[in-house]
């Protein structure tokens, strides 16, 4: 059984030890100190691996693309993490029960890592805590990692869109793109995939994406997502997606477009984390007695509650980090 | 002309000078540092208006109704002031047109003050704003202050709940009954009005309501809210739902329910603004050129994001109130 210590954690995990990786990511699931820890150690190891984010209404067929693409990047010999993210669900102790059932067609396979993230606390929590993750199997030294979302919630698509390449999946059907581009994710498509290409009216689905990708519209020279058709069940297609996705990441690599892209990411992790260390304080600021005091003299007109929010805010002192000991963020 | 300077519009609208409480309103309307100023100023000279909230579907006869309602307190002398809150329209300049409208029924009575607010800037605003204009037509020596919503949404509702009596309207007809117990409109009404009784099918909407408020349950001795019936169109009932509003202000009273209450309703204002402080500051601290160089030290894997948001946070001091330029809030 590893042990708690982050740095000798990722020392191991980063000679392959996957009991040791499974522990840094269920710690960064879990927040906390110690999350936050290794979240802010593998950072500086991190920044090699390259995401594809993979989403799509229910339906579509995620997972079995997923597991196709995982099979297929295999026989390429490319070592690969895949985390599968579910805002919806949470987790009741040890892993969840689908990570076992996927793992086992990898079973002895070391250049293949599954792993589900399940959202412990607020549904907010996953958005950070899945870009950390990613650090960690990028840290560990898995060069590519794919992230799965389960639902297509805001949160999910951010989260799948959050990535160096993002597929966007839909199963054949009118219905379904329509969904797809109402949701938003024609826009954070850099592949599309019309799935299950063994059940009929696949030319229709990919008509109805060349259709409304036109009335998106692209900018000359950009990037126009190309659509692939996959039956993710026996595997067909899995190579042209790659080729598709590889053919996606020379682009951004051409145009300095990866780096910036980056960057952007990193600049709205950052925010969130002060938004959210903000919002601590907020919560901490009005739970006490002197929130209570204060508004007694509100109440009794003794001081307004802009002079109580100052009072407050001036108390507090930022440069001191909030208290850190609870499991939840 | 009235002049800009808070305290002494204050001092002329508390004499009765109409022209000069329009102009405070329109202040804290607008927010930024002289609204801020006059809510201010004027919380510690408010405290004696009782408040009434009214709300209800769009379609159920609101502003007639609070029309009936202050021709009624109108007969029995007793000053009046209108807040109606229109979260979806936005001021033009000067006066919404409803304004001028409703004024004319009125025209020349100093018994009654009507207003309407829009939001400006963004929607959390007025719910900020309401109760502050409340507080100015408070200090101006009104006793009695109807806030009138004009949609259903979350704030609207919020709105209307945060006053010391609250009036759900709804019209006959089983589904607007349904309609408001979905809003979560049961759970803060004080007083239940079917409005429009000369349209038929009032009995039956008696029973609706009656009915979900056995399953909405009370407290043995709590406040079971009655059901009045008006037509206010010609202005029947209103006496009835005036004895209401009476009635259950002397319950509250009774139970010193009424001091909790607003003690609850000042905490949450304070907050408010206590979150809408941070806020600001997080808005300030990610957007200047400290924040781009700190991202960029993160991409290059020289901080990790949460060191770059502490070394952000520590640069900051809240006890400087945050710049107070802007007009919207």
């Amino acid at each position: 059984v590893p042990g708690h210590d982050p740095a000798a954690l990722i020392e191991q995990a980063a000679a392959g030890d996957r009991a040791a990786l499974a522990r840094l990511l269920t710690l960064v699931e879990r927040g906390g100190p110690e999350g936050r820890a290794v979240a802010r150690l593998v950072h500086g190891r991190a920044g090699r691996a390259y995401t594809v984010g993979i989403t799509g209404a229910p339906g579509a067929g995620k997972s079995t693309l997923t597991d196709a693409l995982v099979r297929h990047l295999r026989k390429l010999s490319e070592e690969v993490g895949v985390l599968a993210v579910d805002p919806s669900s949470s987790r009741t102790g040890g892993a969840i029960l689908g990570d076992r059932v996927r793992m086992r067609g990898h079973a002895g396979d070391d250049g293949v890592f599954i792993r589900s993230m399940a959202s412990r606390g607020h549904l907010g929590g996953l958005a950070l805590a899945t870009p950390e993750a990613i650090r960690v199997l990028d840290a560990a030294g898995l060069p590519l990692v794919l992230v799965e979302t389960v639902g297509v919630g805001q949160v999910e698509v951010a989260i799948a869109g959050a990535a160096d390449t993002t597929i966007v999946v839909v199963a054949p059907g009118w219905g379904d793109a329509v969904q797809a581009s109402k949701a938003g994710l024609l826009e954070i498509a850099d592949v599309l995939v019309v799935n299950k290409a063994d059940r009929g009216g696949v030319d229709a689905a990919v008509q109805d994406l060349e259709g409304m990708l036109s009335l998106v519209g692209h900018d000359p020279g950009g990037w126009r997502p190309p659509i692939v058709v996959t039956a993710a069940v026996d595997g067909a297609g899995a190579d042209e997606l790659w080729t598709a996705v590889c053919d996606h990441r020379t682009w951004l690599q051409s145009r300095g477009e990866l780096g910036r892209r980056r960057r952007l990411r990193l600049a709205a992790e950052t925010r969130e984390i002060v938004r959210r260390r903000l919002e601590e304080r907020a919560g901490e600021l009005t739970g006490g007695d002197e929130f209570d005091r204060l508004v007694d003299e509100v109440a009794t007109r003794r001081l307004d509650p802009w002079a109580a929010a100052d009072s407050l805010l001036a108390a507090s002192d930022p440069s001191v980090p909030a208290p850190d000991d609870e499991g939840d963020r």
